[in-house]
């Protein structure tokens, strides 16, 4: 057969998928898995979202405008407005999700070779995305003992060459949960104007802030507008992620007239999906204050239930609804695999995200998972139960 | 600012919506526009379409498999049996409409500054995706005196360099309407085995197959597997343009594990579009030669009409909803334009798409326009008549 290109064989499997056929062994062991290894909230789609579509009355399912449907985009700018985030339609492309949004931010952004910082541990598809756009991510390591913060400016200042086009950040950060300062967003945006650098920043978990502490996003950071990109998506924010609607959002109007070419390339995003994100804008502040209520919980309930467990730690997380815990193992790789092959409590046990697959250095989270508390404190209960038992059974422990 | 990238920047605009800011201008004197210029259909998409949404009872919108769902894969295979390709749903991945079939396929096939060969005039976006992909299209012309056939295998062969990886088609043709024989796919093939190339071909359009004459699909041919993609889509099956959703398809084992990994970075196909099309599955014969009668029918309207017209030549093509004509004018991309921002006949105009895009040569087809006959017979009818007059009015006219 003819070779394949080099890009498809180098591109990273899924970190998260590898698991899947060690989960099968788990369903054939009869144990039932608590997931806690993927961002697949469990909170219902909001109504509003299907009786959008519901209603809606097309005769031809026609393509949108590849940059989506003005009416979508209009509304979309009085949502952020709420966020203080100031931006016209026309500095909007609706996107294949935020997966869509990446991409083609990266293939406007980016030449062959070039290199963007991005703080490690990171959201895995960051890797397949830079692959296939061949750029070259540098990381830059962020450290459980802070919580996961921006790693110091002079840090990212060693690691800058000729060849760094920008920075990219997720904040609320997958898969640490790390909510950014204000400052920490002053010293980026300081470094994207000092070595002329473009400062991407993925948004998709606003909504997910804790314990009161203020959202910032880069498009509050001022003077800077040519540099700066924000990625969006609704799949998180109203538990739609089949929906496929994300959004990249710039009021640098020369890139974004040079992201609306791959916009038309593939024609429009999916309308249903639309219609249902622009039904669910009119979702009044109750709604997301009660997931908030929900998913604090959650957060509050695990993460002082993991450092409990002997030799577990894990800081609490600002926002988002994952959050890294250092465990005492060998390797989350085997460890992660063990728990579905070999281990069970009570006929159950738990599904982790090794934490390896969030970092692009070598041998690096070999001692952390990432942990999604996307399922109900009653089994969020069980499932930190199960992680405790397995930590004092696990062979290759290291307490 | 910093740099775009290289690739933003020579990545082609799409040559339909060149013309859009001309027909503001029309719009703006008052003239109606019959749309000739693009391909979305005017057909309504069939009801079980969105009744197959409407019943879908979701709690969570979440993603579905990274090839889409099962259930849709399976079906489809029947789907395809009634066309006599035999696959199994693991040979299939459902994708973002057909762009992201083409997407994928170029991603995984092949490498930076590879070529393939593609008959010209081709659908305009293909350039759009290689340029995406860092791919190299080496055009080879299909001529209007024989119907846009393909052209010989020796002068193929002529353009076969170390460099070429592929061979791609549109069958039936977007832009031309050309519907391959068997013989030509078997041409295709030998070159495909002798060269070691994929073979790539775009068969979205194989409903509208006219005169009775049979389709052949690249999946037909035997002994070929490991060589042979074919990409789909359901926008123009249904007339579903907006579902986004298309397939990737292939025999070749390796080949898909490498694209899935493309599809997993992007998490899913949407959720509401493979409803809908799993939906339209169960449409009966019927539906599609109420369809086809319609097209065939405006068909050999536009095509005996156009070729009435003093200096026009059109010949009459075998599939697809398009035509390329050759009319007697001096630059497709002005008189285009002329339609548009200066002529009028009763207060009505007609846009076109002039057939330069559609060829990567350069000064090439520019006595071309491609008219897709998704209007109504009455309108087609007084398109041609606007085309006539036009003819008779144009400044530059070659007659």
């Amino acid at each position: 057969m003819p070779h394949l290109s080099k890009k498809s064989i180098e591109m990273p499997a899924s970190p998260i998928r590898k698991l899947v056929p060690y989960a099968e062994v788990a369903k054939k062991r009869g144990i039932k898995i608590y997931h806690l290894n993927i961002g697949q909230p469990d909170i219902p789609t909001p109504p509003i979202f299907f009786e959008g579509i519901k209603k809606a009355n097309i005769e031809i399912l026609e393509y949108t405008h590849s940059a989506g449907t003005e009416s979508y985009r209009k509304k979309l700018t009085e949502y952020y407005q709420k966020y203080n985030i100031n931006v016209d339609y026309s500095d909007i492309i609706i996107t294949v999700g935020g997966s869509e949004a990446i991409e083609i931010a990266m293939m406007t952004c980016f030449n062959t070779g070039d290199e963007i910082i991005i703080p490690e541990p990171f959201y895995a598809n960051y890797l397949g995305f830079s692959r296939a756009a061949d750029v070259v991510i540098k990381p830059i390591k962020s450290i459980i003992d802070n919580g996961f913060a921006l790693p110091p400016v002079n840090e990212f200042e060693k690691l800058i060459s000729s060849k760094t086009k920008g920075i990219m950040i997720c904040n609320p950060s997958n898969p640490t949960g790390y909510l950014y300062t204000k400052e920490e967003l002053e010293d980026l945006k300081k470094l994207a104007l000092k070595y002329n650098l473009f400062l991407l920043s993925d948004e998709v978990y606003r909504e997910f802030c804790y314990d009161g502490k203020p959202y910032h996003s880069v498009m509050h950071l001022k003077e800077a507008d040519e540099h700066i990109v924000m990625l969006d998506s609704v799949s998180k924010r109203y538990s739609a992620c089949g929906a496929r609607i994300g959004a990249l959002v710039s009021k640098n109007k020369i890139l974004m007239a040079a992201a609306m070419k791959f916009a038309q390339a593939r024609l429009s995003p999916p309308t249903f999906g639309q219609i249902g994100a622009e039904a669910a804008l009119s979702l009044d502040k109750k709604y997301f204050d009660e997931v908030v209520k929900e998913y604090s919980e959650r957060r509050n309930f695990v993460i002082n239930e993991l450092n409990k467990i002997p030799g577990v730690k894990c800081p609490m997380p600002g926002g988002a609804f994952y959050c890294i815990a250092e465990l005492p193992i060998d390797d989350s790789d085997k460890f992660c695999q063990w728990l579905l092959e070999k281990f069970s409590y009570n006929n159950q046990t738990v599904m982790l995200a090794p934490a390896t697959g969030f970092y692009s250095t070598p041998h690096t989270g070999k001692k952390e998972v990432r942990i999604a508390y996307v399922i109900k404190k009653d089994n969020l209960e069980k499932a930190i139960e199960c992680l405790k038992m397995a930590l004092q059974e696990y062979p290759e422990r290291t307490i």
